[in-house]
């Protein structure tokens, strides 16, 4: 299945893949989604699935959504679009979509802007099944090109110039000062350091599952093990086994300050944690206990 | 021994250095790098030193320094800054350098638009034997207030005011436009995800090391034991391996189509890398040689 919001890439996208999909026998649906926050949305939405029945797909299906305002308009159009392409998928089919190398770039400098970890400037990733981005690889340039030499004519989002929106003054205003003030190639380095990234937090990810399985017994961790590890496994470890103990997401500086228990031990009490929870130490072992509730006053 | 440039980080690092050790009762040499670049320096120089000896040094020195052009100016001044502040350290001592929050985030910035990877983003380090940045967590801002408070009258480098330097337009132009379109907090967010690359590089870096241990023997590698590793960790001991056997530094591009013998072997033949040496995969083992050499013609 191909979404296709009518844009360049998107419609690039659905070209390639009709094309690539009959010539090996496979069939291709293609997906819309009216985010319905522009007027006249439902005509673009519309003209987009007429293409893709030009274009040769063998099913097309367009879906209206409703888009909230929870986290800001981007992320709650997000939600929406992904909530209804997982709707639409056809059991066992992969979802294509058209994100670009631009696309990329802008992620990472998001991510950074948020300072979130490797994790969150890894960016998107071209095959998180069932969702795949095989332009990922591919700048925006060329799918416009593409465009113009297949005869296909793009929907221009307004949205993609509305600089209300990060993700555009992001693509308007800060890469290409970055590009000229680094001299070029930021783009694509953003999504080359993206790619690393990906490979390091997979590589780290994979080898704390190893040392979890290793360290744990009956839900708590031995904490002489765990302390033999380098911290951003320690703090991986730590991560995954708080998770399945109930623990809220934690923060990279609470992570590091848990994780004193383990690198820093010199018999110290316990480490209140987010949700009421303390993690403490005890013979050599970490557990979490629920902390004192305070009663209701009144 | 602490690098003052009169500038408003290392003289206030200056300050905080010759408090903190007299009254742990060290020993606290000034070095003072003259750089020869401006018309005038040798007095910037002279008063930056005396300046030292005002906040209590044990002993200052001042070098001048002949700097070149080979990559650039910015470049040539650090390599030529580096090699005299390690002749002018006494011996055991360690170079306490003015590095701040700001310098930090600029740094990430620059190696981001190299693409160069986990290592060149993960920025500065606050401890790199003999160097020591003690103030890469505080803030630009902090260190002009604390010379006002303390009375200390800091030199303004003009150079640090001109657009021909990269790292003054990503300052001046770049990470204010970043803080403006996120929103804020991004220099603290650049160097909060240094800190966490560093993490996970050194982590990997460890464990690629025990890796290379368990399937080096004779100079050549196991191929087998390498492949069930992640490409991470594939790929650093790769590139350790054959740094040791003299081939020259590999781009994370060539690293990735070596280890493709590794990951992706289906019996195919050696593979050129730089410096004339071939990378091959014969019974089970990788091993290093020596290319044809094309005689010279003539």
């Amino acid at each position: 299945m191909v979404a296709c919001s009518g844009g360049a890439d998107s419609l690039a996208l659905a070209a390639a893949t009709t094309h690539v999909a009959h010539r090996r026998g496979m069939a291709v649906h293609g997906a819309v989604v009216d985010h319905d926050l522009q007027s006249g949305s439902a005509c673009v939405a519309a003209r987009a699935a007429e293409q893709l029945t030009e274009l040769g797909c063998d099913e097309v299906r367009t879906v209206r959504v409703r888009v909230g305002d929870a986290g800001g308009t981007e992320a709650a159009a997000r939600r929406a679009r992904y909530a209804a392409l997982t709707e639409l998928r056809p059991h066992g089919a992969l979802v294509l979509l058209g994100h670009t190398l631009d696309d990329q770039a802008e992620t990472v400098l998001l991510g950074l802007g948020r300072g979130s970890g490797p994790r969150s400037i890894g960016g998107m990733r071209p095959l998180d099944v069932p969702w795949a981005r095989p332009f990922l690889g591919v700048s925006r340039t060329t799918t416009v090109q593409a465009c113009a030499a297949l005869g296909l004519r793009p929907w221009q989002d307004p949205h993609n110039a509305d600089p209300r929106f990060t993700r555009v003054r992001l693509r308007t205003e800060a890469l290409p000062l970055l590009e000229e003030v680094l001299q070029g190639g930021v783009t694509a380095a953003l999504a080359r350091t993206a790619e690393q990234l990906q490979d390091d937090v997979d590589a780290l990810d994979g080898i704390a599952d190893r040392v979890r399985r290793n360290v744990e017994a009956d839900g708590v961790l031995d904490a002489a093990s765990l302390a033999a590890e380098p911290p951003a496994v320690r703090r991986r470890v730590l991560r995954r086994w708080l998770l399945d103990q109930g623990v809220p997401e934690l923060s990279d500086a609470h992570l590091r300050e848990a994780d004193a228990l383990v690198g820093q031990w010199r018999g110290q009490g316990g480490h209140a944690l987010p949700g009421n929870f303390v993690l403490r130490r005890a013979r050599g072992t970490l557990l979490v206990e629920c902390g004192e509730r305070i009663p209701p006053t009144g």
